[in-house]
């Protein structure tokens, strides 16, 4: 066994497929040497994943390294940016091989369907997390933020909502499932989430503020509203639930539930200016990804929920690490 | 107190006085966007601090937050680089409040010296850690790099050597002092270590390779001397001793034994033709650094520690986080 944090980083972090232009220098020195291309700007977010909050000590390497990049990933999405590094931070008890070679695995599936290479990072000892930083680029002034939208703008998101908290709840066995293929859907949904890189490249246009779904869409689309001074109105019925969803909730009201509080969805919520909604689905045509309108932004502040045009009055949480 | 991770990092992280042009985006959106100067290309490097094995876990904040920095930007110093920005992943095991407005004493302390903007990062619940990943700028075709040297080059060391491991020594009870000055003296040179910022732009056009000591002179000298193909001679009597350690230590061997091993020390070692002797001193001038000659590179591999022009037979090992 290799036991030298070097021999452990050369070993298994070396062997990568991706070798980008725009690398002169990756891993191996006191930096890794980039260049971004002239015109665009540099998008960079940080994530961590810690065994016991974001999953279990025990949960299959390639799902755990899967999910990390993804939730990174998504995060370069929401901005419209094209990604293009990552560096790895894994801290970890001992040197764990078969952990290690099953984590590559899962990382550099994902990293080489992006073409993103892995340019740095650090191999420590410690209670089992993962940082990852990731980097992409996007033209110069066509990022989407959180900032940019008006009211009257229409909400839409990604995909289906609320498959990512049903298979957590299945997984911490909160929720006991007879049809054991049903089960294993909704715990691949949660760990196997597809970033929208592509969707957040063909929104750059179209949408006025954008970002991905990781807390809750309650919780993220409230960002959106605190940045741009707004209120939105939800129409829940609109909200889009999968087969399996339905098939794992079947009572309606706790399934609009779980899709407006679910985390880790890793959809895109975004804002459409009323003369850009003919837009949409041609920008996405390309990208296989469905979008769905559930609601406008108004005046105000706060989020209205309305079924059938009434309002409701669900006491919704967004996912807070530190909350009671 | 806060209890939500966004009031948190709303609370403590989005106040500082560093504010950047080239950053049109910093915390509060899903990725930072950044701008990398036209002809520089982009130095990045990521760092992790453990509780328990990087610090004590109730290590003084202010010095947990300034080595966690510093250790960073040693690392753009080797590359030569101009610092610009970090992102922060901070896990820790509950809002610890007095902790956090500590710990942004002491890193925003040292991001304003280097003029270094947070641009983003991750809060989040868990074991104790710090993993930062720094950028920064350097000329096109100017970075110095691990694998440039050649041999007959010389190998120079700023600063002086040793004294990390003697204050690590006294933190871990190892070394009991009578002289509590000294012993506090120690112990701050190992939190508190300078990074060669300045010193390492300035051998851009000087140092044939460069990196920072984290791991012991003969261990990251190693990784030039892998890079490069060669071996190396090193002379222990000219290696660069502070008053301090000589007293911490007065058997003059184990002082020389520290000096070749001690981690975290945050000094450069830079090879230089011949030809570029002259100019280190000019170079380094403004700097107001010492760069102290301790040997030789030479054709072939390992490296030999001379004394009076005789080898010695010291086993010494660089710090291995993983090793036995």
């Amino acid at each position: 066994m290799a036991s030298n944090e070097f021999d452990l980083i050369a070993q298994y972090f070396e062997r990568q497929a991706v070798n980008r232009s725009d690398v002169p220098l990756a891993i191996g020195d006191d930096c890794a040497l980039l260049e971004v291309p002239v015109g665009s700007q540099l998008a960079v977010s940080t994530d961590s994943l810690v065994a016991g909050t974001h999953f279990l000590a025990d949960a299959d390497p390639v799902r755990v390294a899967h999910k990390a990049l993804a939730s990174n990933l998504s995060d370069l999405a929401a901005m419209g940016a094209t990604p293009a590094w990552v560096s790895l931070a894994l801290t970890m008890p001992e040197p764990d091989e078969p952990w290690l070679a099953k984590f590559c695995e899962g990382f550099f599936a994902l990293a080489e369907y992006y073409n993103v290479q892995l340019v740095g990072g650090d191999t420590t000892k410690g209670p089992l997390s993962i940082t990852l930083t990731v980097h992409g680029f996007v033209p110069q002034g066509q990022a989407l933020t959180r900032y940019g939208a008006s009211s009257g703008d229409w909400i839409y998101v990604t995909g289906n909502l609320g498959d990512s908290a049903a298979g957590l709840a299945v997984l911490l066995g909160q929720a006991e499932l007879e049809d054991k293929q049903l089960a294993e859907t909704l715990v691949e949904r949660h760990f196997m989430a597809q970033p929208r890189v592509l969707t957040g490249q063909a929104l750059r246009k179209v949408a006025s503020a954008a970002l991905d779904i990781s807390d809750g869409l309650v919780s993220d689309l409230g960002h959106i509203l605190k940045r741009s001074g707004l209120a939105a109105v939800i129409e829940v019925d609109k909200l889009p639930l999968s087969p399996e969803l339905k098939a794992f909730e079947p009572l309606q009201d706790k399934a609009l539930q779980l899709a407006l509080t679910s985390g880790e969805e890793y959809e895109l919520c975004f804002t459409v200016p009323e003369q850009n909604r003919g837009a949409v689905e041609t920008a996405l045509a390309h990208t296989g990804v469905s979008a769905t309108c559930v609601g406008q932004l108004r005046p105000g502040s706060g989020i209205t929920l309305l079924r059938d045009g009434n309002p409701l009055d669900w006491q919704l949480q967004g996912y807070d690490h530190f909350a009671e």
